[in-house]
């Protein structure tokens, strides 16, 4: 078969490999119809991620269909059309029975992609097949679920479950890439009072205002504390996340939460932040990090199927499975060709 | 009438001062029958909070008598023996009536022996009388009740409930001074599995011991981190209380904390801590904040007036009103004296 194989720091390729076959009883192995690239991988060819081992196999984003069970698979079979999710799950160990799935202490957790092959390639070798892949209702695109892989989820738990978003909020998201965008969609979920986009760039707020945002900020032209002290009477906002990465905007976080209110952390963190205690230790607040549990899964697709979540609006770019590099390459300059997700799928 | 008057940095007296009267229709003059001296207080006496002026009578926490109800209060009246909490509360206002008394926005929140005249006095003006003043069981001695005027409630609501303790935790608290007895002591209602005391004082551990801890850590001697991981199969805490208020102290509970766990922190911090995001972004954890509310006092009393709960044991001294300037002598060098709290009494 083919993949996409990452050999060392700006090297991947296009390139022959063996089939995946069954090593473990709650194996599968799935056929890949449609996957994406996330901004994960350019962290990962950045080498950021230095866990990745050359030869790995790229890609925790899937839909694809079942070519093999393993023996101790029961509940998907040969044939069904499953989503692949950045979680693995074991499904048994004590995190996953509290529905900390990232967190799995018996191999699974953001394995695909990373310490096992992943999903960019013609086939995949799926772990903990039950617990970690999910059927897709008949009348479901693969387009139509393929971002419940990753990003919905995360933005849903990590995002708005974790800040605690409820009716009447104000919901502040730093950063509106696609988790950003994602988090924004799910907060609709729970009636907010108004959901207020931060970023540099303008394409990236008008998509946020396109995805549910009620009103943005441009924060390279004015002073995001300021105007969200004006938006909610002086006092800051319920819910802040922070959908960036880095410490600038995790502070920025910390100065635009209320009294009482959540700092919901989202981003992937390579650098300490500055935790203000000497304000913050008065303020009664909340502060949460995590990676996603994908426990949530069942529910957002739940949600899809009667219309309630869309979430193709972020498939911007439509590539064939073979023409993964060029995907690649729309992907990385996102700044330039405006991409959100990529979509590759198998002719 | 005499009460402890601060003169700014280092300058406190002993001293005649005007009679206290009702000066708004909620407000109630009490007579202090017993009052007690704060970590705060000496904070203050430092300079550390430059919102107290010169002239300002300190103390916030006191159990007295009700010598003048304003025309407004209805719930406590002339000859009822209450407590009076470090936290007044407005009661009507949004945050307030949320639970948050702490962020009061009309005029409460922590403000005796801060921004009005406090309890170390012969009579003290509480404003907020109805939502601020606790009537006392009459079978309680004012010694029963005392320290649920601050660090009780404060252990309870700012380390136990944010840390959300639950049946079968490890728990650490990290530093043994009253604010960590109090949260050892409140900890235990929640039926943990252990409760871990770190802190660099042998005497406070021993104490911590006698208050419920299940271990200590002197960290002295001893190396916490591997210590934690140790006692919890290498997983860490589940809820570690920081009760110290330096960044040294607040970065080591992050360290100790399980993945899912919470870093509650009751400590008051004049300095930013350093936050771990590159590692913590990943590893599922909330971390709070908060002042006290007292919105728990009455649960507390009814621990206490059920037996459940019995605060005297952090009276290590005793004096008469009179005899505060040494009370604070012996306060201020508890590491000599091992003074817990300190007694004052109106003769």
């Amino acid at each position: 078969m083919k993949a996409l194989v990452y050999h060392g720091p700006a090297e991947k390729r296009w390139e022959s490999k063996g089939d995946p076959g069954i090593e473990h009883p709650t194996d599968a192995v799935v056929r890949i119809d449609t996957t994406t690239i996330c901004g994960t991988d350019l962290h990962i060819l950045k080498g950021d991620v230095p866990t990745v081992t050359e030869g790995r196999t790229l890609g925790h984003e899937a839909v694809g269909t079942i070519v093999e069970a393993g023996t101790g698979v029961v509940d998907v079979r040969e044939g069904d059309r499953v989503l692949v999710s950045c979680i693995s799950a074991c499904g048994r160990c004590e995190y996953c029975r509290r529905g900390l799935q990232s967190q799995c202490t018996s191999g699974g957790g953001w394995i695909l992609g990373h310490l096992v092959d992943g999903t960019q390639a013609q086939y995949t070798r799926t772990p903990f097949a039950d617990t970690s892949l999910y059927k897709v209702p008949e009348n479901l695109t693969d387009e139509q679920v393929l971002f419940l892989a990753d990003i919905l989820p995360t933005g849903f738990e990590i995002g708005v479950k974790n800040g605690r978003v409820k009716p009447g909020d104000t919901v502040v998201v730093v950063g509106a890439g696609p988790v950003g965008l994602a988090a924004i969609m799910t907060a609709r979920l729970y009636g907010p009072g108004r959901i207020v986009a931060i970023d540099l760039d303008e394409s990236r707020l008008e998509r946020a205002r396109e995805f549910g945002a009620d009103a943005t900020i441009n924060s390279s032209s004015r002073e995001p504390v300021g105007e969200v002290e004006e938006i909610t009477g002086g006092v800051g906002a319920d819910v802040v996340m922070e959908a960036v990465g880095i410490p600038e905007t995790f502070e920025l976080c910390c100065e635009l939460v209320r009294p009482g209110g959540t700092v919901a952390n989202i981003g992937v963190h390579g650098k300490p932040a500055t935790l203000h205690l000497e304000t913050l230790w008065i303020k009664s607040v909340t502060i949460t990090t995590g990676l996603v549990d994908a426990a949530s899964t069942p529910t957002l697709l739940k949600l899809v199927a009667e219309g309630r979540l869309d979430p193709t609006p972020f498939a911007t770019h439509r590539f064939g499975l073979d023409g993964i590099m060029d995907a690649y390459d729309v992907f990385s300059d996102a700044a330039r060709t405006n991409a959100l997700k990529v979509v590759l799928s198998a002719s």
